[in-house]
């Protein structure tokens, strides 16, 4: 089966807005093993619209088209549909009831421009949307299924999953028995990785894919066909231990969507002294519903009056050490705890640049501490000067770690092979 | 002149990384008034690669291809471009010595697989990289050019604007004498906006642009033509009052870029007290190199034991009024202030959702308070109750627009069309 996008819309083309739909779309394909082998992108141009689906008509099985459908007049994927096939528009009734329906159901009097979205091109399949005022559709067109769909993304991610996906298992027999795993990994470059990996021999049906978004590395393991699915549990857990340390979560995408799952009403509380990462840990902990459950502050001490005044870190120590230093940082991990006596800590302080750094103490220099009501885990890294906000991630996600290596009850401090360590 | 563009890679196609190259070309042809008309991204097949090249020299007058200039066996441009020309690839003498010396200059040897970098097909012109290994080049086939650029946004972007922009604008006298200004605009829709701006007689050669990126609407002025350049800086001052306070920054593309800029090396402090914002506020100022200067600290007292304990907020204002309150965030902003006698202190607490709404505070409710050596300026909105994350980039957004109006001596409360406002 031969898979290919259309994407409209100017502010698509235009570069106005990002296109993540696409991006969202080929990965979740991917995930269920289908290819997608091309994408096309175009702008509310009628007869750019028309041209496109008759040429890619020719070549590809499926198009899923993205956008357009909705009751302004340069939303006009269904008009151009039906002029390439050479048919005319007809109001689908059940769509027509529906939008009267919804419009009636939010409280409000349905525009007349609305009604147009109910207009399909007459050999078209209706496809519900649950969410929205745009209903999808589908129109065989030379060898191709064109699938439109909306552009507003929940209701063009819903679309997909619970109509578009099954749509082509069921015709294509495609994308069966497949299923995934996926490891994130921290400090270790993509290329060290799979070199490594490449020297396993792998079963048949089991393939890997790696997937770079800083400063993680997710590999992804593909199993295809039944023996590879029942054996995917057992080769995951085969490459983790190989890979070791390095792998730092399980079907996730971030060691903060790890450290939220682990703490969210889980009666465990946390407070946050951040100074190089400058509240990007507390501000990434925020991001989940839930998170006031137990994380009790966050406080960026920037200033070196702030570390003493709010945290009680000693001006001796600063004077003594620096504010980049272990001393520092195990002072203010301590101190952000014990103000509201929470269960743990974490601690940054480190040099973002681009400048600020010395010789002694060059740019990517961060030191990290974890203060547990027991204790303080500390440690310096020196981290590759790319960019000031690739310092600060990494620095967040080597906490992160820190804290789930420590709720695990393993070792706090562990080597990552790329990010190098001052000794004490 | 019709200009198309042609993304390579898989990794790109198959949505392992959201192309931000091609939103980012796009944008700045805009930005030139010269409009890409379509966008093909495919993977790294060499047949396809060929095909594509082949069929859009025959639609466009330039095709702008990015990616797959490297050293690996995936990287193809060149050679699907001979394929596509029927010619042989042949090695670039200057690009080779070029390649030689920029190993040498970095002091590592040059892997075999690099010298690929310059072969070029044979009627290929050289485009210079003078940041990278992978040169660009063009060729002209059926009516188009191609021109060649790497993958690697950094340098993909310099040779855009260094090369890519002049060739144009040379050889088809296209983009010229046009200018552009920009106004951010915060608390009003992009429709409204439009509405307004409609009924306005704008001089020939003016144009308008609408860019939403949230929590802000970005309005572009085009001016084409001698007379509409002379002309706009007194259109786009014109528009500016005629929208009043909604305009919140010129030529800006976010106001903690505007507040930054008024305060780096200004000698003025700023202190950041944080609930609902989550540390947003502060992380967002971090971000900028030289924040340091100015930022004392940013305090997310997110429980209210830390309200009391950090910022000596009283508990029984809390008891009294809640932490979502007028009197509440008064206190926080004042707090944060007198620590280190900033000159200034932000304060925010608000419900940002799903879930804490009531009754009398909905999701949505915001209380943002700002802190002055004199006084303190309060109020409390009703955003609507969109996402989690919408809720504290437009909060962010009211509170640096508090302080930049009082940087100028405006008054600090004032109403945006789209956000309410509780009584007092």
């Amino acid at each position: 089966m031969k898979l290919e996008m259309i994407c409209t819309g100017e502010e698509v083309l235009a570069g106005q807005i990002v296109d993540t739909n696409a991006a969202w779309f080929a990965n979740l394909m991917m995930e269920n093993g289908i290819e997608v082998q091309r994408r096309v992108t175009v702008g509310d141009r009628l007869e750019d619209l028309v041209a496109v689906f008759q040429e890619r008509s020719l070549h590809a099985d499926v198009i899923l088209v993205n956008g357009g459908l909705g009751p302004t007049s340069d939303d006009m994927s269904a008009e151009a549909m039906a002029k390439a096939k050479g048919e005319s528009l007809v109001e689908n009734a059940e769509w027509a009831e529906r939008l009267h329906d919804w419009f009636t159901r939010h409280g409000r009097e349905m525009p007349k421009s609305n009604i147009k979205q109910a207009w399909l091109p007459e050999s078209a399949v209706m496809v519900d949307n649950p969410v929205g005022t745009a209903c999808g559709f589908r129109v065989k067109l030379n060898r191709a299924w064109l699938f439109f769909t909306p552009g507003v993304p929940f209701e063009f991610k819903q679309m997909v999953e619970e109509q578009f996906l099954p749509f082509v298992k069921a015709t294509f027999d495609a994308g069966s028995q497949v299923a995934l795993r996926k490891l994130l990994t921290l400090g270790r470059g993509e290329s060290s990785l799979a070199d490594e990996l490449e020297a396993m021999a792998l079963p048949a049906g089991i393939t890997l894919g790696y997937r770079s978004f800083m400063p993680y590395i997710e590999i992804k393991v593909f199993a295809r066909g039944v023996e590879a699915i029942k054996a995917l549990g057992a080769v995951t857990d085969e490459i983790a231990a190989r890979l070791g340390n390095v792998v730092v979560a399980h079907n996730r995408t971030s060691l903060e969507e790890e450290i939220h799952a682990r703490l969210n009403n889980s009666g465990i509380s946390l407070s946050v002294a951040e100074s190089c990462t400058g509240g990007l840990i507390t501000s990434q902990l925020v991001g989940f519903p839930g998170s006031s459950s137990y994380l009790h502050q966050g406080l960026v001490t920037y200033s070196n009056e702030s570390k003493v005044r709010v945290l009680g870190v000693s001006p001796q120590t600063l004077d003594d050490y620096g504010a980049v230093s272990i001393q520092t940082v195990e002072e203010m991990a301590k101190g952000a705890r014990a103000i509201l006596d929470s269960d743990f800590a974490l601690a940054t302080s480190g040099i973002a640049g681009p400048d600020g750094g010395t010789e002694e103490k060059p740019v990517g220099t961060v030191a990290i501490a974890l203060a547990t009501k027991g204790g303080v885990y500390s440690q310096m890294v020196k981290l590759p000067r790319r960019s000031r906000d690739m310092v600060r991630k990494v620095s967040a996600a080597v906490a992160y770690d820190m804290l789930r290596r420590e709720l695990n009850g393993e070792a706090v401090i562990v080597d990552y092979s790329s990010i190098s360590r001052y000794p004490k």
